[in-house]
């Protein structure tokens, strides 16, 4: 009796994000490997299962890609019920394709739980619609952590004929705005950087693009962080997306 | 006394899909709103609520924008509370932003709930990962339903250098993937169809970018209608999303 593998999306942090299909994967669980940014509350969904932390930490992971699937593999092959949860959407970045290839190449039966991404929700939850009527009707995700990721469509795409969304770019996010910059953008668009949306401990910083280049963000802490360049950013200030408003940042201020 | 106003997203279809966050407010709720594709099923968690349909009717709003926004108002005023259930996420497309800006001109205390974007999703469970290592590092998400929306965008984005993801776009997919071509991207780029992701009655079809002009494919259905073009689209005939796999459509033929 073979058991089977959800690849499930825990969204951007805060439990109340979950959808309602991946608490009743974790409830149902034998066993749950979670990566570094899950929220702990989450795992209380999950009382009866054995729980593996297999993130990164401190910049390693905690265990390699292929023993993850191996992992995955032998235990729902003694039948195992795996939740295998992942921050975000599963399929926005996070290796969640190559996880559910290696289970379809082992023929272990595999569910994948779609889950509220930060790329979308941490602009909503700052009151920034990534699309919106006369301002944006197309939005651009991109991984900011290697040139060759961000380099070819942020060069090429037409200023402002998108809402330009980047994640884990916050280390590269001079040489990010300059992409822009040198593909036309103006340097007066609105932007924004979002850390840890929904988490404790969030903070944002609201300017336009030439200012991005000059601020001082620190990139170090355990919270992702999240770019928004477009005329959207600018709704920030108008649009109240959550009862309790989030720490602004001083603009020339280091997180520190 | 003041109510409040929550725009909360439904997600694609499938109430599993809903946010614990989206429950709880609907269970609330004194009044639900809601679009023409938010499933039936949905409202059962809003027993108490009195339940006003205020979507499209065979391509016609039941009732204005600004009407909505007016109701809204006035049942906030009078100390109700009120969700604002809408397809997908609030803020990708549907006007989200708009009903925003509107309460906060009114000083209607307004909170933004996010819910699983069909831009993500419909890709996700037909085993289609938007991102996906060596394949795709950016996707773009575009409105399809005007020229002016998406050429910009599909016109200057470099080849390959994202998945593109096109939301109602089935009427002009012929000129979408001409847009797409006369940039430069391969006839032979993987490409499929989504209509009605996680609904029941759902189908797709998977080919190559030429193949979406030629292919016959009845966009006056309820369902609403994605397209994805790129290299990723060729997972879907490998990557298991789902125990129950979607009706595939023959290739050459209409769905009529």
């Amino acid at each position: 009796m073979t058991g089977r593998v959800s690849l499930v999306g825990a969204g951007p942090g805060d439990p109340e994000l979950l959808t309602l299909r991946a608490v009743k994967r974790l409830e149902e669980a034998d066993l749950v490997l979670y990566d570094a940014l899950v929220d702990p509350d989450t795992l209380q969904f999950a009382p009866r299962a054995r729980r593996f932390f297999v993130g990164k930490r401190a910049g390693r992971p905690a265990i390699r890609q292929d023993a993850i699937n191996r992992l995955m593999i032998r235990e729902a092959r003694r039948g195992h019920r795996i939740v295998r949860l992942k921050c975000g959407d599963p399929f926005v970045f996070g290796r969640g394709g190559e996880e559910a290839l290696a289970l379809a190449a082992a023929g272990i039966p595999c569910e994948v739980v779609p889950g509220i991404s930060s790329a979308i929700a941490a602009p909503l939850l700052s009151g920034i619609p990534v699309t919106h009527r006369g301002l944006a009707s197309a939005f651009v995700v991109v991984s900011g952590h290697a040139e060759a990721a961000y380099a070819p469509v942020l060069r090429s795409l037409t200023p402002g004929s998108a809402t330009v969304v980047v994640l884990m770019g916050l280390a590269n996010r001079t040489a990010i705005a300059q992409a822009l910059l040198d593909a036309g953008w103006s340097g007066q668009t609105p932007a924004a950087v979002l850390i840890g949306v929904s988490r404790a401990g969030e903070a944002s910083w609201h300017g336009v693009l030439d200012g991005l280049q000059s601020q001082v963000v620190d990139d170090e802490g355990n919270h992702p962080g999240i770019i928004v360049v477009g005329a959207v950013a600018a709704l920030a200030g108008i649009i109240a997306a959550r009862d309790e408003e989030p720490e602004a940042l001083p603009t020339t201020a280091s997180l520190g």
